[in-house]
């Protein structure tokens, strides 16, 4: 474990100099924008779906460096969609990674232009990064809006809405969660290997590992809201409960929705047990997905 | 200038078929969130942004057919920033188009996320699309993008947000203009040539004709919001000085205004006059968009 703990901060690291290449200076105008763009970016967050995509692209060509575009792509997405996520006519939180939130520093507005910002950088970067094969950059481009519009993220987050306070679903809940949650983390996945290059079959197969290690990362976030501490997690605990919000825990209770996270994290393992190669580096993540503690 | 109405007519018919063809349907889960998107995009609009992108093609292949694709994703970007503009946090508009705006019929969160929706959208379109030449797909993403994030239209918001109520000075007003208006009506000219195969050199003429047209819009726009009704306008008037916002008028007066203005067009003008060939559709738009009543 202490081996993919250094791992895991050596990739961030990686991480977070590309960001900070790839983001406009607070020294350019509008200064404020590119400030508040820049806070919600750097005031944490464990770089998951970077890293994991950077792992997939690695899996297939012996590098990470072909997925770098992609990865920061990925993050100020995910970082736009927490902001956005965030304001007050939607949950209304005021914690994030254990900092206060855009709209808190920022004020409204501004979080509605960072997170809009960040989101049209997403593409800008993909767009202008040379792409190591002919027709990559829009296979990637397509990759990413496709998780993450109306199809994806962003359905997600509008049933996760307008679930609140509704009696959960099995159906319900899997909207939610492979929407708001997994299809990123799949994209994510497929977009790691696309860069490096797999062929159609691995391909396949890594959008199955990506969904089900999705599902369980949210089935952990699930969990940690209802048994953690504010302190451990860096933002609100109990929230989900309080707002009725659809959850595993909501529908299943603690002791089952455990059980569903082990399932689904075996079936995240025998997708990954049927790609042509071994993926040692994906299991590890896999498993510090479900695992961790905030 | 019949003979532009019934052009107008018909080209706005084209665009709205080809939204119609990318945008989700309203029989497709989250179904309120894609009904949002398309009372949005549905509700009015002259689409002078797909037309001028379509007339950029069709001069230099003669046929507009290559810019659909980029047409639809500029309108579906357009119409967020319009979601967005008029949010309570933003411009707080009640009216647009005509119409109650999307946070008035559907409520603040799901405007947010209605607007979410078609930005990234305007990005899948144009990855999604078979391009006619290749590399060109991440050409027009990366002109898009630029054009409309922090460096761009984002950025104009803003700075006109941020403005609100100050003395008006011809450097903060030339920047909100260039960004929040004219970048996307550049690009819209840009992405239309690009698509129609132009030369380098005609390229950077027709993007100069795309910002002086585009401030010749805005100043146009400025004039209209000092001196028009509500009726003719489909929103809200005067509503530029309640909010102290930083216009033309505020800074110039009516009159200088209506000067400058006309000093645009003839900016605008000349760029097309230096092409490699003459763009007489381009010319009647170019009055069009200055002389309109709303």
């Amino acid at each position: 474990m202490l081996k993919l703990d250094s791992f895991l901060e050596e990739r961030r690291i990686v991480v977070d100099a590309a960001l900070d290449r790839f983001l406009p200076s607070e020294s350019e105008r509008p200064y404020i924008l590119h400030q508040a763009m820049r806070y919600s970016i750097f005031c944490g967050g464990k770089r998951i779906r970077p890293i994991l995509c950077m792992a997939a692209a690695d899996l297939f060509c012996d590098s990470y460096e072909p997925a770098i575009g992609a990865s920061v792509a990925l993050e100020l997405l995910h970082t736009y969609t927490l902001i956005h996520d965030d304001l007050p006519a939607m949950d209304n939180d005021d914690l994030r990674r254990g900092k206060p939130t855009s709209h808190k520093v920022y004020g409204e507005a501004n979080a509605i232009l960072a997170g809009d910002s960040l989101l049209t950088l997403a593409f800008e970067v993909l767009a202008g990064v040379e792409p190591s094969a002919p027709g990559q950059a829009s296979r990637l481009i397509y990759e990413l809006a496709r998780a993450s519009g109306s199809r994806g993220v962003v359905g997600g987050q509008y049933e996760d809405l307008a679930s609140e306070g509704k009696d959960p679903t099995a159906d319900q809940l899997d909207f939610i969660h492979l929407n708001k949650t997994a299809a990123l983390i799949r994209a994510a996945c497929r977009m790691g290997a696309i860069a490096g290059g797999a062929s159609e079959d691995d391909l396949e197969k890594i959008g199955v590992f990506g969904e089900r290690i999705g599902l369980a990362f949210q089935a952990a976030d699930d969990l940690l809201n209802a048994t953690s501490t504010a302190e451990q997690l860096g933002k609100a605990v109990g929230s989900d409960a309080e707002r009725e919000k659809m959850t595993y825990v909501a529908l299943y209770g603690i002791d089952q929705a455990r059980e569903k996270t082990k399932a689904l994290l075996r079936g995240a393992m025998s997708a990954l047990q049927a790609l042509s190669r071994p993926a040692p580096i994906l299991e590890s993540l896999a498993t510090f997905i479900v695992q961790r503690k905030s």
